[in-house]
């Protein structure tokens, strides 16, 4: 655990505890489930997800187990048998868990993380496991928007004073990292996580001193090779510059430093940043860099882009820390299969009025389909667990809705999506460095099609089923039908 | 500190220690400062917002000091001084805090808490005091809003899976119940901050057993006395309800009991309700509540009792605990005065080309002013530090942005909004318990006129600024164009 790590065990819906008690008092306390954790639509509309958080749930499930104190506090609910409460006190994790890595492409209704475990155990991680994925992949997902957005422009995560609690600070500048930022202002999320930090003023800073001129010239004094000046505390083009090109002139050109920048937290960015910019270059100034913050989102840094704004770097603050055009990632956590006495394993289904809402029964395996010259994803292939794709040979995929809608894949890879990560509750997994994480969502992007990553209107990629899965899903449903 | 409490002094933006070691290194290291929190704006275009969160704040504030590890990470950040490091390991809080109290309705541009104290110091806890209070604020005022639409109809919090990390789900489960929240799912808040925390079944309880009525009768035989049955696994009126109803009559009525429930997650929630009302009233079991879950929010709960569904309480997840339709309260944190040497206060204005961004500058107090007959509030007045209101005479309001609107009120009471939290760093406040902020937000949306309460286009209420603080600001802001 890190210096910031807490054992949460007690973070579950109460409803988890309600249920285990009930299964510990029932016949069926012994049996060993199956559960998947998987999403249905993409966050703003968009054509992917970068799955994150797993890391997180390792620590979690590492540090499972409730104590004195919990066990004291849920007697007091009067909801538990005696033999239940002792019965916790030696609760751990005991069951397997397969998980997408962090920093992947994912897509609605692939199984991102599976569950394999006495169902007292799964049931009851469901709540810290859906969270931690929700959010994290929330936000690395906004984050790989933005940064795309920003055609390779650095782009700084400054949200920490927006967010929704500690966590969603901290680990959202983690998950921002994964998604593609260069660097947050959240200090700990450096020192915790290793996510580069820094920062240079606030407008405070300036109005603390009797003039903007004397601000500048102290910061530069003190950081001469980290001055990025926020030159909007009074008038950008009056004041702010001509005080910073003077600062820059005076204290760092004498010693030989050409790199700066000034940002600007308000106002018509593309107007001023271009007035800035020639400024910046008739004085001599080439190097100094333009830094832009002020409610930006993927949207409005494409619009200031196509206009021409003179931009070398973004700070993005509340809405890339909240998601705030679209907030929840709303995983879901479904029974999807039960093992019989005898070993076998017996699909579940959840039938819903809402078609979209039927889940894919079974214990189930992906298949990533990449062609073998391009290297990009063509379609994902969804197999029940002792199937396996075999791509030396041509593959027919079908719509799983539209089942007429074929295809014949040929010459591409398949690779399995999901590691195991927990065997009978030893962990099996080595947890990529942060710095490998993020490097594997720069591949994952780059591996997929531009009709797959674009804003609007995007490709639906193809997540399918195999013809043995999906014959075992129909026919559940039909015989739902038929006992109506 | 409770269990789940960490020293989260690193929890800053990075430049509030570039800011602090250049103060350091500075002639105005010393220099005490004022710095006002407020917001622009009131959430999802609402009458008005709670004030949540400083009970954290105050743990945070006695408990910020850096650890040896933290100085050590600091150093290799190539930044800070020595002398500005050495220092940091005996850094505390010294200085004076006054806020508003939790559970209390606040509006735009009032001050909910003031920080006075060396420059240093005031700028280093603007990041973790904006994220504390914006966070619980705005699950606060989204709970108030969702628990007044459900008239008196309990309202659970069930949002932890898609909160936006831990703290999303703990304090917000919080901050809900002090906004109106009955209870909670997310048990660690029970444990460590006592919201009552409930739950029973999900799916796959249901979907664990061979069949939905042997789910139910275990689930009745289990939990007698809290037997809320989730009917729409498979299809609600043709199986859930009547299995429901069985389980009822077999295992509760034979043992006198007739509190119940049934919950609904899903489908046409008015038209199912009022099925399985009539059908539940017609086998007697009149006692048996009616649950409803399902992507509420107060606009849909309020459209539910429009069209007259059957509905004893509701269930509320993602679109609480994110705020999902809009998801940040934007609290700042700005300067609004300087201590001169001689002890003098200098007031500080940030002037911006939109007016709505100028701050007001000064230390100031807040006072209510309420109708002694009716006990409303009519208006919020604020006035430079050393002001005072007598409520035994009339008082002339007017609008600061149209002087010629003005008001006498007459036979009001005036009471200050900020308490004194701190003084000299010393803890001078005794933080009210939960149930207690909850019942005091209870009765400050009670003492609101209803024009300010409306969801759709409330009346603006009156934050005005006294003779002599408007004059301050007038003249400041004069003295700056002038200057121009």
């Amino acid at each position: 655990m890190n210096k910031i790590d807490r054992n949460l065990t007690m973070l579950c819906d109460f409803y988890e505890l309600t249920m285990a008690n009930g299964y510990f008092n029932s016949e069926i306390r012994d049996r060993t489930v199956y559960f998947d954790v998987f999403y249905r639509d993409n966050p703003d509309n968009g054509g992917y997800a970068i799955a994150a958080g797993l890391e997180q749930i390792v620590d979690y499930i590492q540090n499972l187990h409730f104590d004195a104190e919990d066990i004291a506090f849920l007697r007091t609910k009067r909801y538990f048998s005696e033999e239940f409460l002792k019965m916790l006190s030696t609760f751990r994790f005991t069951g397997d868990i397969w998980a997408i890595p962090e920093g992947t492409v994912v897509f609605p209704g692939e199984p991102l993380m599976t569950v394999r475990a006495p169902v007292m155990e799964a049931q009851f991680i469901e709540t810290y496991i859906l969270m931690m994925i929700n959010h994290q992949s929330l936000i690395a997902t906004k984050a790989s928007r933005i940064t795309r957005a920003a055609k390779g422009r650095a782009v700084s995560e400054f949200g920490s004073r927006r967010a929704q609690g500690a966590d969603a600070a901290i680990l959202g500048a983690r998950a921002a990292y994964i998604g593609g930022c260069n660097s947050t202002a959240c200090t700990v999320a450096d020192e915790v996580y290793g996510v580069p930090a820094g920062g240079t003023m606030a407008h405070s800073w300036v109005q603390m001193f009797d003039c903007e001129y004397d601000a500048f010239r102290t910061y530069c004094e003190i950081y001469p090779n980290n001055a990025t000046l926020l030159i909007d505390t009074y008038n950008v083009l009056e004041s702010g510059l001509p005080n910073a090109i003077r600062a820059f002139k005076e204290v760092l050109l004498p010693r030989g430093i050409t790199r700066c920048a000034v940002r600007l937290d308000s106002g018509d960015v593309t107007y001023l940043t271009k007035k800035i910019r020639s400024r910046l270059d008739a004085e001599g100034l080439t190097d100094c860099k333009i830094v832009v913050s002020n409610s930006l989102d993927e949207y409005i840094i494409r619009e200031l882009i196509r206009q021409g704004a003179e931009i070398d770097a973004f700070g993005v603050g509340e809405r890339l820390i909240t998601a705030k055009s679209d907030p929840v990632f709303g995983g879901v956590y479904k029974l999807c299969a039960i093992e019989r006495e005898d070993g076998t394993i017996q699909p579940k289904i959840k039938i819903s009025e809402n078609v979209g809402k039927i889940t894919t029964p079974h214990f189930k395996k992906i298949y990533r389909l990449r062609g073998r010259e391009t290297g990009k994803a063509e379609a994902d292939l969804i197999c029940v667990y002792d199937e396996t794709v075999d791509d030396s040979k041509p593959i027919e995929l079908f719509d799983p809705d539209h089942t007429w809608k074929r295809k014949i894949l040929d010459n591409f890879t398949a690779t399995e999506l999901q590691r195991p990560i927990f065997k009978q509750g030893e962990l099996v997994y080595q947890c990529p460095t942060l710095e490998e994480i993020r490097q594997h969502c720069k591949e994952e992007i780059e591996g997929m099609w531009d009709e797959v990553r674009r804003f609007t209107n995007p490709h639906n990629y193809y997540v399918d089923l195999s013809e043995k899965l999906w014959q075992i899903k129909h026919d559940m449903i039909a015989e739902y039908r038929k006992k109506k």
